[in-house]
C-alpha cells in the first residue's frame, strides 16, 4: 500500500500543491505550521513514506546535524553538555533536522570522524561544543566548507586577545556562526550578589589558566570584586576534592575571604564541605548537584543555545547571510550557601 | 577529485576486493579489523566520499539506529539515560552504526515520530528505554516488522506476572530483544549490606506500585529485609523533598528502622539529609548526587547495557537467530552513608 501513495496523492488529501508536500518533507521550516500539520496528517493518514534515497538524490540534504557526545566525566560538570544535547533535539525536529551522535576522545579523533560522517551520511552540517585556543576543528571545517556552527565563541589561538569585543561579535572576517553565553556576566553576578550581602574580602577558585571559558570566569569575578588580588584567587583541576583543598588554602591566608566565588559547581561542592559557617559560596552551572546541597550557582540559559545554534546552522544552510553571533545572559539561582 | 575516486580506486589502493570496500561501506563489522582499518585509511587518504544515496539504493540500509531522549527531570535520576546514551554512541560506531535522537512528550508522540523517522530516514531499528506495564510502542513496532531492542524488559500488561522467569528469559515467543539491569539484585544487595552492618528493621522508601522498576527494587528489598512489613515501606513520587518526607514519617513510628533502602539516589538524598547520626540510607544508580553526599548506591553498568543492546540490534539486521535476553547484575557502590 505505501507504494502506491505519492505525493500528489498526499497533496490531494490535504488539498495542497505537490511542491507544498515537498516543501513539507524538505524544508518544513519554510511552510506555514498549519499548513505543515495538514500535511503531515495526510502522510499519517496515508501511510505516506517518503524515500530517503531517493529524497538525497533530489535535494542532495540529508537534514542531519551531527553533533559529539562528550565524555561523562563526573557526571555534575558534564551534565551542562548533556542539557543542551536536550536542547538541540527538542529544537531540532521543528526546524526539519534531526541529530545524529558521534564521540571522540580528543580533536584529531573528532576529525576523523566528520570525514567519515561526511562520507557515510551525507550531513548537512555540524554543531561543535566546547571550542577552546587553537581549536583545529574550526579551521578544518572551513577549509572545506562544510556548514557548522559552534556552541562557545572562537577563542583563537592561545594568547590572542580573544575577549568578547564588538569586532568578535559583529561577526568579522574568518569567524563563523557561534552561540554562546556570557561567562564573565555570570561571575560578575555571583560577585555582586556576594558584595550586596556585605562581603568585602571574596575570593575565586577556579581553572588553570588558558582555557577561555575558565579565564573568562575569573574576569568576572575580578572586574566586579573591586581587585585581582593573585592571594584571594586559586586555580585547579576541576572536581570536589580540589574545591575542597583549594578553599581550605584560601580560608587558611591571614585576613582570609568571607565568600567564595567557585568557576564550576563541583569546586564549590568541595568549597561549601570545607566552609565554616557564615562563608558564602558560589557555584556555577546550577546542575543536579547544586540544587540537593543548596548551592546559589549560576545557570547557563542551555535549551535557548541550543536553540539558537539549529537557527543559526538552519540559515546557514537555506543560504543566508552570515548570521551574527549569540551572545546569552546567564542567570544567578540564589539558594542557601550565598 | 573526491567524484574520479571510485570503490575500485580504493579497492586497488588497499589490496583488497571491491567486495571487501563495499563491505566496510555497508557492514563494518563483519570485517576483520585489522583490513577495515586498511581500507578506512585508504579512503581517508584518497578522499573518497561514499554516497549515501546511492548506498540506501544498494543497500536499503541506513545504518542509523535511533534513540529517544528523555526529558531532564531533576537531573538526577536522569543523568542514568544521559549515561546510557554515551555508552549507546561509543557502541555503535564500532558496529558500522551511528545514533539518531528524537524527543517525544510520551508514548503516543512517541509512535508519531517512529512514522516520521521511518519515513524520512529510512531508520534500521530503534532502541527504546523506560519500558513500562501496557507500553503500546513496542507492539506498534512489532506488528510493521520494524527491527527494535528495548534497554528494558517487556513488563505486560499491569497485573500480569512479569517478574523475571526462565520462561521470560530464554526469549519466548512474543517477546522481543531485550536488555536490563536486575533491579531487585540491586536492592537485594544493598539490603543485604545493612544487614552484614548489623541493621535488624530496615525500612524502604520508593515509588507508588505499578512501575515495573520500583516494584522490582521494593521486591527486592522485601524478599532480603526479611518480612515485607508495610508499616516499614513508604511509597512516593520521586524527589528529593518527597525522600525527605518519606524518611521522616518512617523515622516516627514506634520501633523505628535504623536502616533506609531508597529506590533512587534523589529519595536517598532527601533521606539522608534528615536521617539521624547511625542511621544508614542506601539510594540506587550511583549518580553525581550519591557521589557528592557520599550515598552508598547501586550502580547500573550502563556502558555495557548499551553495548549489548547493539549487539542484540546488529544480530537482528544481520538475520540472525532471535537473540536471548540479556540480564545485567548491578553493583553496589559502598560510601559513608551505610
Amino acid at each position: 500500500m505505501a507504494d502506491k501513495v505519492t505525493i500528489a496523492t498526499v497533496a490531494a488529501h490535504a488539498n495542497v500543491s505537490r511542491q507544498t508536500v515537498s516543501n513539507v518533507l524538505n524544508t518544513p521550516h519554510l511552510v506555514r505550521e498549519e499548513t505543515r500539520e495538514r500535511v503531515r496528517e495526510a502522510i499519517a493518514v496515508l501511510g505516506y513514506r517518503a524515500n530517503q534515497a531517493a529524497r538525497l538524490m533530489r535535494t542532495g540534504r540529508s537534514h542531519l546535524l551531527a553533533v559529539r557526545i562528550e565524555p561523562t566525566r563526573d557526571g555534575i560538570n558534564g551534565s551542562v553538555l548533556d542539557r543542551f544535547l536536550h536542547g538541540l533535539t527538542e529544537a531540532a525536529a521543528p526546524a526539519g533536522y534531526r541529530i545524529l551522535l558521534y564521540a571522540a576522545a580528543d580533536d584529531q579523533a573528532e576529525i576523523a570522524t566528520y570525514d567519515d560522517l561526511l562520507a557515510t551520511y551525507e550531513l548537512d552540517g555540524f554543531v561543535l561544543t566546547s571550542t577552546h585556543h587553537g581549536d583545529v576543528r574550526t579551521s578544518w571545517l572551513a577549509e572545506r566548507g562544510v556548514p557548522f556552527v559552534t556552541f562557545g565563541r572562537p577563542w583563537g589561538r592561545l594568547g590572542a586577545d580573544a575577549r568578547t569585543e564588538p569586532a568578535a561579535l559583529s561577526g568579522a572576517a574568518g569567524s563563523h556562526p557561534w552561540v554562546d553565553v556570557d561567562n564573565a556576566a555570570g561571575t560578575a553576578a555571583a560577585t555582586r550578589h556576594l558584595l550586596d550581602a556585605g562581603h568585602r574580602r571574596i575570593g575565586f577558585i577556579g581553572w588553570p589558566e588558558g582555557s577561555g571559558v575558565g579565564d573568562e570566569r575569573r574576569a568576572g569575578w575580578a572586574a566586579t570584586a573591586g581587585a585581582d588580588l593573585p592571594e584571594l584567587a586559586r586555580a585547579t583541576v576541576d572536581g570536589v576534592a580540589e574545591g575542597e583543598a583549594a578553599a581550605h588554602d584560601l580560608l587558611s591566608i591571614s585576613d582570609p575571604p568571607t565568600a567564595l566565588v567557585c568557576a564550576s559547581d563541583s569546586l564549590a561542592a568541595g568549597a561549601y564541605g570545607v566552609a565554616p559557617p557564615g562563608v558564602a559560596v558560589t557555584g556555577f552551572d546550577d546542575t543536579a548537584v547544586a540544587r540537593v546541597l543548596g548551592l546559589t550557582s549560576v545557570a547557563q540559559p542551555l535549551a535557548e543555545a541550543a536553540a539558537r545554534c539549529v537557527d543559526l546552522l538552519a540559515g546557514v544552510l537555506d543560504g543566508g547571510a552570515a548570521p551574527h553571533p549569540v551572545l546569552l545572559p546567564p542567570s544567578l539561582v540564589i539558594r542557601q550557601s550565598a
